[in-house]
């Protein structure tokens, strides 16, 4: 792969980055106050849309909903909100979720068909509906001043919406993600794509959710959006690996509104092929260096397989071992767990052949262990960012897999009660 | 189920309590001092015999020594050690499981390959083939001691060989785990079945394994054997979970020297079966109480399945769950999370169905919380063995798996260096 920043470049502006979105968040006091806990993501024209979502099968009633309203591939807002996940109510989720389209529609002037919903928070709790519908009223009154000021030319650099809508889906996340690129096209003129998203750890106390929602004004249509975004999720947010649990909530979504005139083919469109993968990438990796009570990233990279499924399991099996996260929170050079962890993935390799490296030091060879320096180890495994490597010579696949060791602060955050 | 009391009795002597066994144990130092280490079962005859290996597609040297020796289905010793796996060290490994079943051969005057083997302890690590060799060599002329004062009649009911086999698997585990039952039968005279076991925790500072070892002085042959043993451990040891790492040499034995001379059929089959399940369940049970840093126990039942295979799936995914762990050490009755982990356990469900309990408390009912007494869950919770119960309301299968919570000790256990 060509070095990235060839191709495109960083720019500021998160989620709204692109021509004719715009992003807000504001503070509705859903579960807690001061926390902003509502967002709301919206495109001036009707777009092309694409979804991904948890394949748990114990659904939150938004997700019910977003599917429903992307029948179609077309979408104009997102309404998001933290503090309640809205899930496992009965009927009154149905009807919350429902209640939350039809202000967006009704407030920014839209088809309630055109909005999608996300929720993250606590299960099995009733949505506070008032506050969460006045929430959304100040959000959409906010974004229509906002986007006015932008028509007239008054709109400022220092209007932080986008960002404003990144804190709002966060719930024990640390640290806000958030990235835009722009990408100079070979027909001329430039595309761009702005996305943000949450971690999977979990809002105190239940189950929290990884959501991530990336806007694009390329022109792009639905179904080869799909196409594109499933790939990207399958190489990204699906290879993160926090504690191993699948939320109700999971989703993740891509709006192309097409307002930058640009219709991708050819090399554009396989550079924003590879852009959008990145940003999912991007965002993946700061899902799990902010994973809960996390102290180090590890990144594990498994080649020479014979197939891309056995190499993603194999590295999602190694992120995942509560034994080989707890090695890396103690710094131990334990290769025994981590070749466990592959043997138990449930993916074809011939164990007699593989070689393992933590960082660039090869601890094992063959399948036996080797006479490596410790000391060498220990200051691999002292680095905050551990990259792991298992090449297991039968073929050509390879598969990358992120997350965090388990601390003390895991089980301390998770093992607090919710009242 | 009829009262198992009324079926048969548990007695003293561990897995040497059939009729015919021998056990010993003895400290050979291989990777500690003052600790049993080397463990010897044997039987006067040689007898009928099954085994069930881990699925881990990285597997130990023994493990595929004992799977060569037991083709014949015929076995007459099993030896043990702990301190070292003998697993991933190439060759060396191969030649040291074979030394250790010559030198039992050679000094119990049986057939080399009448003689299985096991290990438990440190990975990649060479054997210190000395030392193994040596403790095999002074168990086995004790044990012949033992046998000796036997059959002249001066056997002591003080001999402790089985308990110091029991202590010399152990690693990890804080108690011993050893069970025997006595059965009279329908035609007359008694049979016995003895066993032992080492939990699934880890060895400091390597993977651990989970190993069980059965003997009874019934009269079964081999074929019907591995049918019992197989569908014994599919409803124990593999409904265990302490922290989902299934490790390289996990191994359950079933040795029957037939010295009772019953053969067993009709009701006496039945109730051995129901036997050796129960066996195999309290041990299980044993290495859930005794998991890693463990503080309390979980048991969780599904019922209501379409199929035996999807409830014991979800009863897996819960016992499984890094959340639940958690929860259950806050004592939080948090039952989204259990819901949340049946859900992404593969397993076919209606999620508006799912009554869920926690001891007899209801706390969601046809896929909705319900507003329970968080005092009422909080007692429950505060007891150390916890009980979850699902119902899926679709089907008539039920399923039971045990773990245990997810502590800060089981962190500081298993982040702790190897030297």
């Amino acid at each position: 792969m060509s070095n990235v920043e060839d191709t495109w470049k960083s720019i500021d502006g998160g989620v709204a980055a692109s021509k004719g979105f715009y992003a807000i968040g504001v503070q509705a006091g859903i579960a807690v106050v001061d926390k902003y806990d509502v967002a709301l993501v919206f495109s001036q024209v009707q777009a092309q849309a694409a979804g991904v979502y948890t394949r748990n099968l114990v659904k939150a009633h938004p997700l019910y909903l977003t599917q429903r309203h992307l029948q179609n591939g077309l979408a104009q807002a997102i309404v998001i909100n933290s503090g309640n996940a809205n899930a496992c109510v009965g009927e009154a989720g149905d009807q919350a979720a429902l209640a939350m389209a039809k202000v967006v529609a009704m407030f920014m002037a839209v088809s309630e068909e055109d909005v999608l919903v996300a929720s993250t928070g606590v299960i099995g709790v009733e949505m506070p509906i008032d506050r969460v519908l006045s929430g959304i009223r100040a959000a959409s009154a906010e974004l229509l001043g906002d986007m006015a000021k932008d028509i007239r030319g008054q709109k400022e650099s220092s209007d932080d919406g986008a960002h404003r809508a990144a804190l709002a889906i966060m719930t024990t996340d640390t640290k806000v993600k958030e990235h835009a690129y722009e990408l100079p096209c070979s027909q001329g003129g430039v595309i761009t794509l702005g996305g943000m998203a949450k971690g999977s750890g979990m809002i105190h106390p239940n189950m929290g959710t990884m959501l991530g929602f990336l806007t694009t004004d390329a022109s792009v249509h639905s179904s080869e959006l799909q196409r594109i975004l499933r790939e990207a999720v399958d190489e990204s947010f699906n290879m993160v690996t926090i504690d191993g649990d699948t939320s109700t909530n999971d989703m993740v979504l891509l709006l192309a509104n097409g307002a930058s005139e640009i219709t991708l083919n050819g090399e554009d469109l396989f550079n924003f092929e590879k852009m959008v993968k990145m940003m999912c990438v991007q965002l993946a990796q700061d899902i799990a260096r902010d994973g809960e009570g996390a102290s180090k990233f590890m990144e594990v990279m498994v080649s020479g397989a014979k197939t891309k499924e056995d190499a993603q399991k194999i590295a999602r099996s190694i992120c995942g071992s509560s034994l080989v996260k707890t090695a890396l929170f103690g710094e131990d050079a334990n290769w025994g767990r981590i070749f466990t962890a592959a043997g138990y993935a449930g993916a074809e390799f011939n164990p007699e052949k593989v070689d393992i490296l933590l960082g660039d030091l090869i601890v094992a060879q063959a399948g036996r262990g080797l006479a490596f320096s410790e000391e060498k180890a220990k200051e691999i495994l002292g680095f905050k960012d551990v990259h792991i490597s298992l090449n297991l010579h039968i073929g050509e696949e390879h598969a990358t897999a992120w997350g965090c060791d388990l601390t003390h602060e895991y089980v301390t955050i998770n093992g607090s009660y919710r009242s």
